[in-house]
């Protein structure tokens, strides 16, 4: 399907975006099912906030008219979202009157091997690490060398994802995903004040958790804690749960709190 | 002038490419003075760098070709190179086959006003931390969201640039420029390990620092060693040398060793 750019279709961008120049923007990757964007109020909330942070002007009842649209002409697959500044003039200063720049990519279904859900996955450990910028964490914004030169450090499709630590060796997220360790029945997920982003499905798991009055933690997770868990998972709104089954020397079972949660957000993503 | 994208004419770029993705790309801003492009091996070592650095395929010698021929075009103003890794699929993983896109955009000469080469600037002092990552620092990739966050904090014409610190509040660099210290007839300039951009008017002012048999000293520099400074200026490749007057509370006079350096810097941009 083709993209839209300002609610046109479209397959290029000025030259003087700002996304470009700067990532000076957000984007969404978004589950489209039965012409529906899955979960699509966490997505806009993620963005809305994102926008404030950034400074970035949007109406954001016509992004959320578009995506409709455009979810009801694709039908089944994944609809990305970039919001950028807009065109730029010369130099850093956002102009404050710029109105951000609406670009909607469509793309089949994600096609990821049925035993990722089935019987987990194992994890890369990255050896690029986060770094710590409490104005940026949080957000989906477009500045994302961090994750690409993650995900160069392995070619191999041994490993379905990677995890990724902060500065310091804390536990954050994987490379595409968020993480969950789950122990003496609860969920422990990290906490994103100095990095990482946070992604939809975690926030939909974190109050499916409550729903089902399941403990749940957002703290600091360390490498000690991470190999004494007694589950680990992780989520992204595309693929849902995928157990982790092992990380270079670190092994876990697939276990029972995984797969309820799993269900949970298999349900939404097949509704 | 018209941009062009890998050498032919163009306004606009293809929605897939990963510079407006993730970022993932590299840029210089090069001065360029009849016809000629001011520091261009500079220029070129420092892509050459990035292009290893972030495994981003590049035909050097073409990209040489292509400034060369664009700036005799242009003949005087500021030439804007963006490489991206070109085109992605889905996700983060680069095609090791990319290759490098070329994006060459010209503009008119910068238009700063004369006061600030003459009698020097105020810098703002940035609530803006600069985060640690050794994996990018020294880069200037495309990655700018501190820098577009930080010109952001200050709209009057008071300030002509900004003062940024590290998480650790270390001294780092300007917005889109680098600091020098002058301390008894020698140059201090910030170690770029952690953090900021390696400015390649930088690089000249070291070079020409050794010529001169200036002592120089690249090291963490505290905001009590900027305070006890003799001397202090910014620099890049565009506009040159400004000297600082002052910076909140903290004021510096305007020296002999920073007119020197600029009569340098102002030799190459005039020539």
């Amino acid at each position: 399907m083709d993209s839209w750019v300002d609610g046109q279709p479209g397959d290029v961008l000025s030259l003087k975006d700002r996304g470009l120049a700067y990532g000076d923007g957000l984007f969404e990757t978004i589950a489209v099912r039965s012409g529906q964007p899955v979960l699509l109020d966490r997505h806009l909330t993620r963005l809305v906030d994102g926008c404030a942070r950034l400074a970035i002007a949007t109406d954001l009842e016509l992004v959320r008219h578009e995506l409709l649209s455009y979810a009801a002409a694709m039908g089944e697959g994944v609809l990305k979202l970039i919001l950028t500044r807009g065109d730029g003039l010369r130099g850093y200063a956002p102009d404050p009157a710029a109105q951000g720049r609406r670009i909607l990519q469509g793309n089949p279904p994600a096609a990821y091997p049925a035993t990722h859900a089935e019987h987990g996955i194992r994890l890369f450990p990255c050896n690029t690490r986060l770094s710590t910028q409490p104005l940026l964490a949080g957000l989906k914004h477009l500045n994302r060398l961090e994750q690409v030169l993650a995900r160069a450090e392995w070619q191999d499709s041994e490993h379905a994802e990677g995890l990724m630590l902060d500065q310091a060796g804390r536990v954050v997220e994987g490379v595409y995903s968020n993480i969950f360790l789950v122990r003496d029945g609860g969920l422990i997920t990290p906490d994103l004040k100095r990095c990482g982003v946070a992604g939809v499905m975690r926030a939909e798991i974190l109050f499916q958790a409550e729903s089902l009055a399941i403990p749940t933690q957002i703290a600091d997770i360390s490498l000690e804690q991470l190999q004494w868990a007694d589950e680990v998972f992780v989520c992204n709104s595309v693929y849902g749960v995928w157990p982790v089954r092992a990380c270079a020397a670190l092994s876990w079972p697939v276990g029972p709190l995984t797969r309820k949660l799993q269900t949970i957000a298999r349900a939404l993503l097949d509704a």
